[in-house]
């Protein structure tokens, strides 16, 4: 057993997009759990979005800014070891809030038991319970379930439609009936998102000819506009939507690397069609997780929702691999794998 | 009988806060109307912001700008007369979009017949209807018991508040139980919105302090904020809204003269509050015109509900009244009272 948790530190606060040199690996005693408490054996570590506004001191969870030595948070998915905790038993696999690093300590408020009956088929394997079982699929369903109440026979567009939260927006709306259509950065993605996802069309904002390729991907309008992004990309998107439309507000992946590059809403554009606006914070939709889960792993299960994964091995790929995704490079949930 | 027609007509096309010397009046003959027509002899003009930006071609209705001798848009209550049509007889009240001008024609599309028992109160005198009986007052309906839903307990924010659409927003939030704070742009405005409109509270936006002021006006925060101006003012109030509140997009007063002055919206913050905004454009509700009008014209007539009125009197005060209206300067709903 090892003596040691290796963990990813900052070498430096951050400056607009992360590169792999911003963050180093350095080892620290392994932290010994005290009554109440247990420790965590990390498996995946969750690399998002979110994480590079809480390291600029902007995300809920954090008001002020990481600096040197500080190490990047995360959900991960682990087991638990040497517990001294009456609701955690040795072996135990949970979800917490553990950081860029090998062993976290709980002391169980925030950590969730992964039921054995899901964390152990081939078709739902663990790391999904960071993906599209996770905090992101969590996502999609309380924004097209909740938020946005998809209907049959509406059309719905996705920005990031390959991500994690993007991929399964569309496929629930989809298996409610409704039409999906993507907004992803690359041709490569966008056929994935049409062939391995099932969304009717995927439009490369990349590509020339944007935004005009998303009216014309969109025939009969959208009436939900499910936004990652922000910035330009939701004015064209709100451009292209049907009037008394739903826009839920989830994420501002335009500006977590330097919120000077925010593009702000013009508000006459809501007004003028008329829109819903909804902001949303997966956080309050925790109550909504067991109806989630039960309903979404058995379309794992059977085949009929696809995720994708891009997956890393070892703490010292963790940089590299948060730069890749801050930069838009990523297909799927974006993950680190521990070695055994 | 008169045989012509005075009109106000644009001397120019509008740069940014128009000004008396903008407008002239300029006669033409009486029209005459055909098979199927009436015309209207106009009573009361009303104006207001939104025809500022149709006037900039940038409003639902007008789409091209307004240029030399073109004649402003507007509201008006008038009489029927020299009628060929079945559905309007001489001597009906009627509402109407018939300009800046001393006589319209109409085919009845969009005109409206007042009924005499509503017309005729002292309570409820005729011009109401473009007020606090008229589109205004529907707005506000539409605003606070459609969109917001407002419920008993709640604290409704309503900027604007001396204005014909805000001052209806707070006073029925308040007959339906919850709490009015207003925001007004002098000491004068909020002693009125306080005093005769029955706020809990009035913030000058203008006087130093703000918007701290605006914080310790509302020690609950605020659960509903309507908007009538956008812009700085808007969030401002966002960050004193509760989280989960609503927000009713409204106008945008603020950048009506110019819109290079608009502020947009950061999107973090209705996400951050996980507010639901809503975009209204009252054209929307007219099926909620009986149910309104019934509802309040008792009201008024019991003097539980207040107005403000800021009359002038003549076509050659039309543009320097409409000047004073897009300063801000006016109290309560700004109308052209025609010489009989």
């Amino acid at each position: 057993m090892s003596s040691v948790n290796n963990k990813v530190v900052l070498k430096h606060a951050l400056k607009g997009l992360p590169k792999a040199h911003d963050f180093e690996v350095k080892a620290e005693p392994l932290p010994e759990p005290v009554d109440g408490m247990f420790r965590i054996r990390h498996l995946y570590i969750a690399l998002d979005p979110w994480q590079r506004s809480a390291m600029a001191g902007r995300h809920a969870t954090d008001s002020k800014p990481y600096g040197t030595g500080d190490t990047p948070p995360a959900e991960i998915i682990g087991i638990v070891e040497d517990s001294h905790h009456e609701s955690f038993a040795n072996g135990d696999y949970v979800r917490a809030m553990g950081g860029w690093q090998e062993f976290s300590l709980s002391n169980g408020d925030g950590a969730k038991l992964i039921k054995p009956d899901l964390a152990h088929t081939d078709a739902v394997p663990i790391s999904t319970h960071l993906g599209v079982l996770g905090m992101p699929g969590l996502t999609a369903w309380a924004s097209i379930v909740r938020l946005a109440d998809v209907q049959p026979g509406q059309t719905v567009l996705v920005s990031a439609a390959h991500g994690p939260v993007g991929s399964m927006v569309g496929q629930i709306a989809i298996k409610k009936g409704a039409t999906a259509v993507g907004i992803a950065g690359s041709d490569e993605k966008c056929q994935m998102v049409t062939e391995k996802l099932g969304f009717s069309a995927c439009v490369n904002y990349k590509a020339s000819g944007y935004p005009e390729s998303l009216r014309k991907a969109l025939p009969n309008g959208a009436d939900i506009y499910h936004d990652n992004v922000g910035g330009q990309m939701l004015i064209d998107a709100i451009n292209v939507m049907n009037e008394y439309g739903t826009v839920v507000l989830c994420g501002l992946i335009s500006q977590y690397n330097d919120p000077a590059l925010a593009v702000d809403l013009p508000l006459a554009l809501p007004i003028m069609k008329r829109l819903t606006m909804k902001g949303l914070v997966v956080y309050d939709h925790a109550d909504a997780e067991d109806e989630f889960v039960s309903t979404v792993a058995p379309w794992i299960n059977d085949g009929s929702i696809r995720y994708l994964e891009d997956i890393a091995v070892g703490l010292d790929s963790a940089g590299a691999q948060f730069a890749k995704l801050m930069r838009g490079d990523n297909i799927g949930k974006t993950l680190i794998k521990l070695n055994p």
